[in-house]
């Protein structure tokens, strides 16, 4: 069983209409109704206004994988709690970082990069290319699959070189951006993820829907650990 | 002193008129006048039809960087000069490897995969996007450059994750391309850069010309060697 | 079902008695055995002496992971051979690779370095470190485990940087080696891993047998291919 | 002209007199020396007593390389200086991470793990090899060298995987550990370097003192940048 907590800001549902209407269960449903289509998986959501955002450190230790979207909210999710996040991660729980969570706390944390990017916003057609069809988090899509509408993410992106590469986008506007890129830090996996601008539906597209099912598997730990100490060992030779 | 050879099959500028028009001294001759035009750095050329292809063991040992030109006549190149250089390479002589050659021999036998990829022949437009603004082949590049007329080169491209990335092609037509990739082989380095079709002006381009000048830069040894031994040695412990 | 297939030169297990005594069904019966030993594994032994040395593109076809164990007969394998099983891994089979088939034909091609290394066969103790807990290949496997005789192998190992790097080796006479070295290639996966000197009995210690096997499981295709074509692709998009 | 900055937190200099008698002007005294001694190279030192810890921003604009000693004075550095330093980093600023700084702030902000490793503080001897002879850090470097006596790290070390792995260290006692690692983050370059305990000369060997050396070179930057920012930007095409 591999249980999959999804969380979300949960602040563009409330504020506006248009996000509401695309996504009545807010975004945090609709990844988690897709993830959780899986057999073997169960979901449970989490959002910002949860008291401690409702990332209790009983909740995390029943996470196997975590995915977060975010955007506005950065900076009112609490040191506390994206700290939590990110010693959870290297002890072994995957994270998922959805499209504008690439400046999220816990995701800066984890790479120790900016997370910079540009951006443009009018809807226009994005192309995503599987560069590695041997990834697991490749399985079952074609060559390439199109969302029809989606904000602009370009180069240069700030993160570290990926440790693999999985897709790379092509937008009608002239740019180009590392899609779908996996780290290994610590005891986890981390999979960044760029579509799911909240104005779109691309949450409930079957391409996407698939990454987010590869990359939940993906990401999911072999083992968990209380944290890596530093041991003073004896000599294990006579020296 | 940087000694660059620049190679090539040399056999469109023989066989169509329009590659003679544009590259009348041949395209190793422009890409060897760019990369020459640097400060301390003195090339020659090497083509097939020379004995030995030009590439005997006294020219390779006198070559600091060797650049590969090469498309339809990968099949002619005899496989003790494809040996021959890609042993060079490893002992510390550098490789850039242009356009078409990712079929080549020697990148090949130094990658050790397909090389495959898609392509399309209709002149669409190219547009260069550096993805690590900190590599010595970016310097002195804008964010990114464009080709007005080039051959579509698409992912996914059968080469292994390249040790380092620094550009990405985007192309009018829809398609996306690791464009400038960086191997680490041996005591050598290797630079794959897409751009330079033979139909084309491409390597009088101001911004393709101060790649080729980078990379000659960047693929220079620190020191060659004579091949790594495999040496029986003493302990060098009491065990 | 999970395909295996075990490859040896099988020559010392002809020509050393001692070889004979320690592995009497061939080092080949000895991995196919602690591989076979996984539920849902099935295996097969094919050696130097078959025709086509038991690698036919039939056998390949119907193999998920081959395994390949070769010292003195690198050179009587043939290049028809070594160059179908490196296609086959482009394809997708994973390939295990042992010990001194370091420098066997089907590696060098699919790493495209020179295989070079120290060695050292005195005997002494091999203890191997895990510097990554975190990945597939070191599961229930201690932080460390011994061997307490083995053959010395050294650094420099010309080898690409491994795309993930999981053992580390320490050798009682002063020398340290990668020892077990992840590398995608294609659609397929490699690991290399250094014990098992013919002259001791390391395919019998447990902690072998368990990264054989993991490498059996994490050396599986997702999917096979029949190879990468190079396409001519027409324009996606309007140009 | 390249300018270096050395860092030390000087605590054990004051407090332990064979420290003291060691290093009379401190790490950062012999650090200093060491790289200094290269032509074109200028430095200076900053100490975690100063105001500012010695590292204001305008001090950071000035070092193209900091060095960075410390160990059980982590705790004592303000999250403020700590995060203009990795910052500086990010915008092209060298960084050369010294042995026990392995759970510095700034390292840690980097490179997003714990930086937790063994240890055995006996003085045993270490070796360190040279596992990639062709980087610019090794140039000048035997196969291997010693250091007679030395603190233990061991593996597993927690960091995600080095962009370039340049030294393994062998200890007498029986670990092995990644004792040169390079990171590329940002616009800058980070290179950890693992020898270095306090009770020993190591930094008046002349083996590290080339490493030192070499470390700097290879650090600086190329250019230095004000931050990425994230611009929103017009399409480059008609959409």
């Amino acid at each position: 069983m591999l249980r999959v907590t999804v969380w979300n800001e949960n602040l563009h549902e409330k504020e506006m209409p248009e996000v509401a209407k695309i996504y009545p269960q807010g975004i945090h449903g609709a990844v988690a109704q897709a993830v959780g289509a899986l057999d073997g998986v169960v979901t449970r959501t989490a959002t910002m206004d949860m008291p401690e955002h409702g990332l209790t450190q009983e909740v995390l230790d029943q996470t196997d994988v975590l995915f977060w979207w975010a955007h506005c909210g950065h900076g009112q999710v609490s040191d506390e709690v994206a700290e939590r996040v990110a010693q959870n991660v290297l002890n072994g729980m995957g994270l998922v970082v959805l499209h504008s969570a690439h400046k999220s706390k816990p995701f800066l944390k984890l790479v120790g990069t900016s997370g910079s990017l540009k951006w443009r916003e009018i809807g226009e057609k994005e192309r995503i290319w599987t560069v590695d069809p041997s990834h697991p988090i490749a399985q079952g899509l074609d060559e390439h699959f199109e969302l029809p509408h989606e904000e602009m993410y370009g180069e240069p992106f700030g993160i570290p070189q990926p440790d693999e590469l999985v897709f790379l986008s092509w937008f009608a506007g002239g740019e180009v951006f590392r899609s779908g890129c996996c780290f290994r830090r610590g005891m986890g996996r981390i999979f960044y993820f760029r579509p799911g601008h909240e104005t779109f539906p691309t949450y409930y597209d079957p391409n996407v829907i698939r990454v987010l099912q590869n990359a939940a598997r993906w990401a999911a730990p072999l083992k968990r650990v209380d944290g890596f100490p530093c041991p003073q060992v004896e000599p294990l030779e006579q020296v």
